[in-house]
């Protein structure tokens, strides 16, 4: 069993291409034997935005703070504390923060090697 | 894509022996086709608690208001807001509510019928 708070683990910037003031903290990951999922949790800065992009495994995301939008090819959708959403395998996206304040969500992803 | 507020989804009381107080909404389960885990949001009243019990699927969870603990056998962690924790398969656990105002998680759980 692990308990921990999330500032004890450290947070990474996400220098992947079109990504922009965008950290990363792996709360739960491969470090942590998880079974079969990892639990993450992304902190977007004002002006900031994940990259637009896809991949063949989903997202469950729930915001925790801060206020932001999820882009898609042709639509946007507004999350502030409390919204969550399921972005399936394949499906562009991109998370933007839309306010003054950080925009932080977990995102919680398949273990690549485990996903069916 | 889904994208919804948490209290869109319903609110079930949790009935099964040894949870008192305890409620939980299945932001994301079978019904939205999951690919591979759902995600729950658990409130626990004060004086509350869910079942002291174990399984064969690994919790993770992340504190989103209010003070708890994790009770195990023969030892307890408190938990408050940004707590989180990975409660392996087998594992005896129980959430329990430490303080006067509701104590509220998300737990993440594999599909039964996916996970290795």
């Amino acid at each position: 069993m692990i308990v921990k708070k999330y500032h004890e683990v450290e947070k990474l910037a996400v220098n992947e291409e079109g990504a922009k003031n965008t950290s990363i903290r792996w709360l739960v990951g491969k470090d942590a034997d998880a079974p079969n999922f990892f639990l993450r949790q992304l902190e977007v800065e004002p002006g900031g935005h994940t990259p637009f992009h896809n991949h063949p495994w989903e997202h469950e995301v729930y915001v925790l703070e801060g206020r932001g939008q999820i882009n898609t090819r042709g639509e946007s959708k507004p999350l502030e504390k409390g919204s969550f959403g399921l972005v399936m395998p394949g499906e562009e996206h991109q998370f933007e923060n839309t306010g003054d304040t950080p925009f932080t969500f977990l995102c919680i992803i398949p273990d690549p090697d485990k996903a069916k």
